[in-house]
């Protein structure tokens, strides 16, 4: 059977028969193997996205699949391929688009948002957004390219150099993302976080870690750093605490990179930024670049990913996944098999 | 007589006989030609520096003078050179210092506020923080070498191309040097500017000008751009209206460079960095090649620095001076004549 998760408003999900689409001409349908839950999927569940989904909804954009049929058109793939989407839909038209930033398109379309998303049996989608997945990728690491190239695209955007002092605050699924990222670029790495079972995930990983409720982490980062500072900030916890911190942390000139979604703008230290000539870039969603990058880093095995997978369950426990997200207890990233 | 302007706090100036300090292995001895006076010397003025400063203070640090005498060991220099100063002493040894940022040493000091400055007759400053003035240039003009040096720094962190559109909040006189340095380097500038006399220089100067408690500068930048936005916006208002719309205006991955020096910090559209992959940087004085452009630039005779001096006063006017500029009106740069 085909089957879907249909968020359908007011935090409830049902999931049933789901609607097979023929793939148009450009487009391909793909059989999905593994889809993992983001925390913008528990954001659609909580209702904060109503007005960017029509219902009922289908989410998912992070999956790995194989190839189930192409529609007119299609080249370079065939059915039976392994795949991997980004889940963008640029407009091609728009001043961003023209400039050659086509992943912030003016009026870009997130596949799972402001389209149907991958938790699903069957997934139709522009045969461009389509990654090749090399065989020695298992579909479960598959569906990790996508928060791994977040955070590929993030370390990028940050500069991220071998031997520099990196800061991640925040130590959720991208944070740690991000925090082996800038390791494999050759960098030290301390993890600010106050989730116990992530700090000891993270440490479990070989990463440095700080819970700055319970120690001064700009005393901390300052002494291992000679008094000079850290090279980047990666602010990833939205809160207004970390973006008062992230200023207090960088050495002069050294950069921050905004990775999490404030939904309030938050009081920021301009005096600092002025003082230390510090740079600060946000970073959002990724390019293609930074997929094959994902790809080639979790193809070459060096990644824990298997550790960061904290639960695989079908499809039809999307609703538990979310609540075990809310209690924030011994979660990482988790996983729905969707056929 | 030696002449100097002593501030004795409390909003108090006293100008009296100045005490001629003879140079040191190193240092020179300048007679001041002008000095302008600058916001930072009204803070002081105001009382928020007091802790900074030590009394009776000598403020100034934007000058033009001819060498009176040199200390031991300086070479390169001699008795009647026209010069002015980077106002500068880094310290040599911090880590911003190794780094090669030690116009932003985490120790320094800045001449007029941690040492004596320049209003006063005889002037003694290390030979290292000196500028040779070309012939061609006048000794007024010689005296905006160092808030000219200051937009230089800004438009250079800036990364300022030709042809690209530039927005500059508030029209003082940094941010009017910046809309003229920035349109030396080909771009189009618009200045944002409430100030009626401001407003009208910089129309006089050229400038496209908007008053943004008139006129909706974010749809003004838009049509001016095709819907893009802004490529790099200078906050130059160290106001909570500039931190807000300064997000609002630039490009997807447009810039923003912090001049303005705030006291609190503002609410700042974080998500806004995120949405768009805007850049923001944080400029502070300059860097001795800044001093050097602006050298460049005002002897090439190219800028209207005539139009931006409203005031050539006597030292002893300095009180005079900080009055008209807290009145708002019809001054832009105010120079003393202090020998
Ligand atoms: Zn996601
Ligand atoms: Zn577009
Ligand atoms: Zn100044
Ligand atoms: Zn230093």
């Amino acid at each position: 059977m085909m089957k879907a998760a249909f968020y359908e408003g007011n935090r409830t999900i049902r999931v049933g028969e789901g609607l097979s689409v023929p793939p148009r001409t450009g487009e391909v349908q793909i059989e999905v193997s593994h889809a993992g839950i983001c925390g913008t999927d528990l954001h659609i569940f909580h209702g904060h996205m109503d007005k960017r989904v029509s219902f009922p909804h289908v989410m998912g954009h992070e999956m790995s699949g194989v190839i189930h049929a192409l529609g007119e058109g299609v080249t370079g793939y065939g059915v039976g391929d392994r795949v991997t989407v980004m889940p963008l839909s640029p407009c091609g038209q728009c001043p961003a688009c023209s400039a050659g930033h086509n992943h912030i398109c003016q009026n870009l379309k997130f596949l799972g948002i402001e389209t149907p998303g991958a938790f699903q049996s069957l997934w139709t989608v522009p045969a461009f957004t389509l990654h090749r997945l090399p065989d020695s990728l298992s579909l479960e690491h598959g569906a990790m390219i996508e928060p791994l190239a977040v955070a590929c695209h993030d370390v990028r955007i940050g500069e991220v150099t071998s031997g520099e002092y990196i800061v991640v605050l925040g130590g959720g699924p991208i944070g740690m993302l991000i925090a082996l990222v800038a390791r494999e670029a050759g960098a030290k790495v301390l993890i600010s976080e106050i989730n116990p079972f992530r700090l000891e995930l993270a440490k479990a990983l070989g990463l440095d870690t700080i819970n700055p409720k319970e120690a001064d982490i700009v005393e901390y980062v300052n002494k291992q750093t000679g008094m000079a500072g850290a090279d980047v900030v990666f602010e990833v916890t939205s809160s207004a605490a970390g973006a008062e911190v992230m200023t207090r942390l960088p050495r002069t000139r050294g950069r921050i990179v905004v990775v999490g979604i404030f939904t309030q703008p938050p009081k920021v230290d301009l005096h600092r930024f002025f003082w230390r000539e510090l740079k600060m870039s946000g970073a959002r969603v990724y390019e293609h670049e930074d997929f094959e990058k994902a790809i080639q880093l979790s193809a070459s095995g060096q990644l824990p990913l298997d550790r960061l997978i904290t639960e695989i369950y079908p499809l039809e426990r999307l609703e538990e996944g979310f609540r075990q997200m809310e209690s924030g207890s011994s979660v990482m990233k988790i996983l729905l098999k969707c056929s």
